[in-house]
């Protein structure tokens, strides 16, 4: 598959429909950038892209709707990016907890990986995605192997996403995984109309000697294509790197040249003042990782600093086998709260904040053009989030509901690029019991 | 209404039925306090108390069963409690966030206080109930006023609770506000079958001079009654109490002798060595409120320690206005995954220990006996959990999947006290569709 060829699953407009919301409440962004709640409002979309968001009188009155849904007692609001995931560790959910870092890779999760098949990858990820959708997460940024099968499960469900192969410089098979990471970019990237994009993932400092990834550069540079790597996440690798190179983890990847191409830096927890400067001159994003990095005790990540010193800083769960769960409200949540204790701050970065983070600044990580904002123009990628159960009541603040207080299960409809994925919380474009069986045997031969 | 009155709506056996579940999975403790998980169970119980737990070919064959329940495809666990509740705050949810603590009390929080009618805090009661049987919850700890309201709406929902008339020595109600706890504890503990618990709720010891603490311990001695209280919530709070009284809040909370009470003291975030060992020493019971702490700037409460010294630490919300959401789930999987960040060891805190402070350990720390586990003799308050979402699937570990992945949506039938209370996602014992619409237009009028 090339990006000149269609959907594999063609139908009319790839899935696109015409489609009118009618909203009780509009969470969005604003030309300036600013978080604002609108009621009683209108959206509507066509192949895919949003041609009107406001007032329901203002609708242009020639619009003829082939779907219209009625969120009049709900909010309407931006599908959510979930910015760094290994989508197929679903597969290891619950297989390995509450063990230090290296016992957990070394015992349990290489083991495991090293029996997964290119079809185990592929149900793994329609797990994660059937996950992701009742989540109200409507694009993932992927770093995996077997990615043709990753980029087969994503176009087939109907997500957007931006793929990448992991490639680890200090592996045997370092110099194939380069060859299909590169094929990955020529045969995918800008797929299923645009849905699709993909990438370099040089693993990380420690795992990639310098000079494979000048290797990697020029590849990108050809190709001109991004790059997702895991930076800073531990202690312990700010100090071997510092050990080895004499610089910290950013440095080096700023004098290796790499945060001269668009980056996507996953976790940055252990940074100072000279690698947050350099983050926002090199307009580096930062998917920051609040669960993981608690769970395998790596810390907490600097984000009320990032976000002060100018840094785009994007939200991501990391794989299901150190997030447990793909549940974008509750790292919103938790992205607001930890910093307030870490910095001993209640009023910084609030829920307007780390709404921009799950939102538009999450697309712009992965390299979506105007996805994440519900205006017109912009792509129709929307979510409907009920506001009728016990927790989501009273309405004294719609925003805060969103971040502090939703959960999936508000979750009602899905849409992505205009084409709905789950309509009243039933999936249209992946069959889930049969995701589920197949993960269950799968997972289960994984670790005999 | 005192103890000896019975269920204000009473009906056959207060709504306990002889119920029989078929589970899938069953997760509890054993004899020995071990968290075990075992495959295909029976849970029998008459009464309000589990007559059988084990294999089904071992079910009393006289054993009538008047409800049978199919888990099957699920797994049942004990009820969680929530330790820390305010519980009407619900009205407030979502009124005030990212804001530093005394702007949030002074400016948002008290002044909509003040305007709290009786009837108010009824149906924010309610409103928490709800919310609280959704997310597995069937006992709960609460400090407020208006108790005697609080105290109706919990029996007429059939929740479990241990209730205190929050107690402020430096308000101008001071004498007032003991005698409606005072008439709290002898109206209403041991009331509803022993359901409802009632003590003494002396704030803070920054809201009570010391005075004003020895009348309440006169009382609670008299009364037998247990004591909930705040303790070292805040740095600022330790380092005033230090100033003030040259000791620590748990060292002050010993002296004047409050610890030789049963005491459930809420937060405990800033403790050294010596407060460790005196609330081991007396059989203190902290309730940790991660959620809470992080969003108020508070810090994180040295849980690991505490569980090394034998502190016995229970989990709770505080109110919706500091929280956002009663989900214990939510706050089993961060109190474990804090502890491992903060002490930088992925080992600490693990599932099982989590699971304990949610259940058993929350139960006793509210005074309730032989609640908390399934087990023969022991009460029957019972959660079933789906494990069919893509987020609750592979099968690797039911423990895993409930503490690190379970939501509130997969808790599918609540039992509190042999009462089914939520009945396969639909409420039995509460009108939530009314309480909801009284808490909207309860929260406007608040806010005005």
């Amino acid at each position: 598959m090339n990006k000149q060829v269609e959907d594999p699953a063609p139908r009319e407009g790839n899935g696109r429909e015409n489609i009118l919301i009618r909203a009780g409440w509009l969470v969005t962004l604003d030309d300036a950038g600013r978080v604002v709640t609108r009621q009683d409002q209108a959206v509507a979309c066509t192949r895919g892209e949003i041609v009107y968001a406001g007032d329901p009188a203002g609708l242009p009155q020639d619009f003829q709707a082939g779907r219209t849904i009625d969120a009049r007692d709900g909010v309407v609001m931006p599908g959510m990016v979930n910015s760094h995931n290994h989508a197929a560790m679903t597969l290891l959910r619950g297989y390995a907890d509450d063990m230090p870092l290296m016992q957990w890779l070394q015992e349990k999760v290489w083991p495991a990986e090293a029996r997964l098949t290119g079809d185990d990858i592929y149900w793994g990820t329609l797990l994660a995605i059937a996950e992701q959708f009742r989540s109200g997460i409507t694009a993932f940024a992927d770093m995996y192997f077997f990615m043709d099968q990753v980029a087969q499960a994503t176009v087939e469900a109907g997500a957007r996403a931006y793929l990448c192969r992991g490639l680890i410089g200090t592996a045997p098979g370092a110099e194939q995984g380069l060859r299909e990471g590169v094929d990955l970019v020529e045969r995918w990237h800008g797929a299923a109309g645009g849905t699709v994009r993909a990438g370099l993932g040089p693993h990380a400092p420690y795992t990639c000697p310098d000079a494979f990834i000048q290797e990697v550069l020029a590849e990108a540079r050809r190709l001109e294509a991004g790059i997702q790597i895991h930076l800073a996440e531990t202690e312990a690798e700010v100090e071997q790197i510092r050990a080895e190179k004499g610089m910290s983890p950013i440095a080096w990847a700023a004098r290796q040249g790499i945060l001269e191409r668009p980056v996507l830096a996953a976790h940055c927890v252990h940074l100072d003042a000279d690698d947050i400067k350099l983050l926002a001159e090199t307009g580096t994003f930062v998917s920051h990782n609040p669960v993981s990095n608690l769970k395998l005790a790596s810390g907490i990540a600097p984000v009320a600093e990032l976000l002060a010193g100018g840094v785009k800083v994007a939200l991501g769960t990391d794989g299901a086998c150190s997030t447990n769960q793909l549940n974008m409200f509750d790292h919103m949540r938790l992205a607001a709260v930890l910093q307030k204790a870490r910095t001993g701050d209640a009023a910084v970065v609030g829920a307007a904040d780390v709404f921009r983070m799950a939102t538009v600044d999450g697309a712009e990580a992965c390299g979506f053009e105007r996805v994440g904002r519900i205006a017109e123009g912009w792509r129709a990628d929307l979510v409907v989030v009920d506001l009728t159960a016990p927790h989501m009541n009273p309405h004294h603040d719609i925003l805060s509901l969103l971040v502090y207080s939703a959960r999936p299960e508000d979750v009602r409809t899905v849409v992505v690029d205009g084409r709905p994925v789950m309509v009243d919380r039933e999936m249209v474009t992946l069959d889930e019991a049969r995701v589920i069986a197949e993960c269950g045997a799968r997972a289960r031969r994984l670790v005999e």
